[in-house]
């Protein structure tokens, strides 16, 4: 989906209230998942490979991919959302394409439709290294008023 | 979907196979995240809410809650699998209904069909204070041959 | 998901709403697709196998097999909505569970959330001669003022 | 996702092979669906707006949308199968941007993932006139063998 279709930013401030927002989210933290990008429409996360989130067979877990794609495709929403908005994940889908077993992913996710109510937005994780796809999402959000 | 129509376990030490694998599942521990029930077409675990797992307004993270569920989804299709085989996630869809801001929670996957190579579960997540239901999902699972 | 969750309807005419929206349904009409069952947050919908709607090999294709799902989602969800609302789909996943070879479905969908804005349905399709389920749908609904 | 990443055609007779398949699909004649392009890994359907598959309030049916789509990404997924291998599909996840109110409809599937069983496939259905996206899809296939 081409960036042409993505509308001006309703909030001028959208990159310091994406940030406050990201830096109040404990699980970020908590998952070691960076912000290294943020511009209209599109945000990108990264995080590593860590031992502690990884499923029985030794791969990062389906649950720690979707968890940074869901917030990427949340805050990618929030970028084209009014002031004083904040995102909720109505629902999402994810397919994973092949096991995660790099040393570090990114998770990129583009506004696909910015509506004043509701947003959907695509993501796609790769590994860092090699940068194969390991996993796509589409996710709704909703503009949730927090004035 | 009624348990009627789940067939019998191929693995008749299908408890144990779950309980080997998930035992070695270390995102679950990191999670807080506990099994406690297995039956054919049918697991449970719970977990509870954790200020480390939770997004920017304070609930527990949808990420948290499909990881949750999605492993449910994954044991239950395993616990009729055949001997040796383990579990993938191929993709899966989580439509959040409610925020999770209860002090714990309990998710519950049910086994919708189950094939010699793909498996579809559902899976709800409750307050477990409540019994409100907070979010559902949709699984496909696929059967992975370890031997 | 019981029944004891769902609220009381909204518009007290929902039976007429439903019939009325069902009746300028053109698609409905032209697929043979039957509204049997109305009641507060579910519908009922049914039709006959018809090869103009077949697939490659026969079987009753999988857009046919949605389409009824989706329709029966969002009339489940218009069930509970205010009156002068119309309902429109955000979203749908859809599950195929074995190949539709029968000679009439049953499609069935029953709410899960009913809000102002958004709703979540689920549905089931089966086979009318031996009930076995062929394929499960989640839609996300939004209601539409129309007055 | 770059074509870049698609892999040789498992089948240098794709092309007739997809052909083939599709003038065996009632469907898509019933529906006015046409097959406009075939590439590896890549499908392109257009359809006409059409009276007798609106909804309630005359948009182009959701379900229509969808078929095109899934019909799309299944023949997609097919360009990349071994000879003697039919697709059917396994699950997909559709969003509505807007409803479908134009003249001519364009449904572009591409290929994510082929693997030997199961196939990953996008698609985004375009109005013809002013190229607006309607809906997107994410669609799991799985090879059968038909030999």
């Amino acid at each position: 989906m081409s960036h042409a279709s993505i509308p001006e930013p309703r909030n001028p401030d959208f990159d310091s209230a994406v940030r406050a927002s990201f830096d109040k989210h404990v699980m970020m933290e908590t998952l070691g998942i960076e912000l290294v990008e943020i511009e209209p429409g599109r945000v990108v996360l990264e995080y590593a490979h860590d031992e502690r989130f990884t499923q029985q067979q030794g791969f990062a877990h389906a649950g720690l991919v979707a968890t940074a794609m869901d917030t990427a495709c949340g805050y990618a929403a929030m970028t084209l959302m009014s002031e004083g908005s904040e995102v909720l994940s109505v629902e999402y889908k994810v397919n994973f394409l092949r096991p995660a077993s790099s040393t570090r992913y990114r998770a990129v996710a583009t506004v696909v439709r910015s509506g004043r109510t509701l947003s959907v937005s695509d993501a796609v994780t790769t590994a860092v290294d090699n940068d194969r796809p390991i996993a796509t999402m589409t996710a709704t959000l909703i503009a949730v008023d927090t004035q």
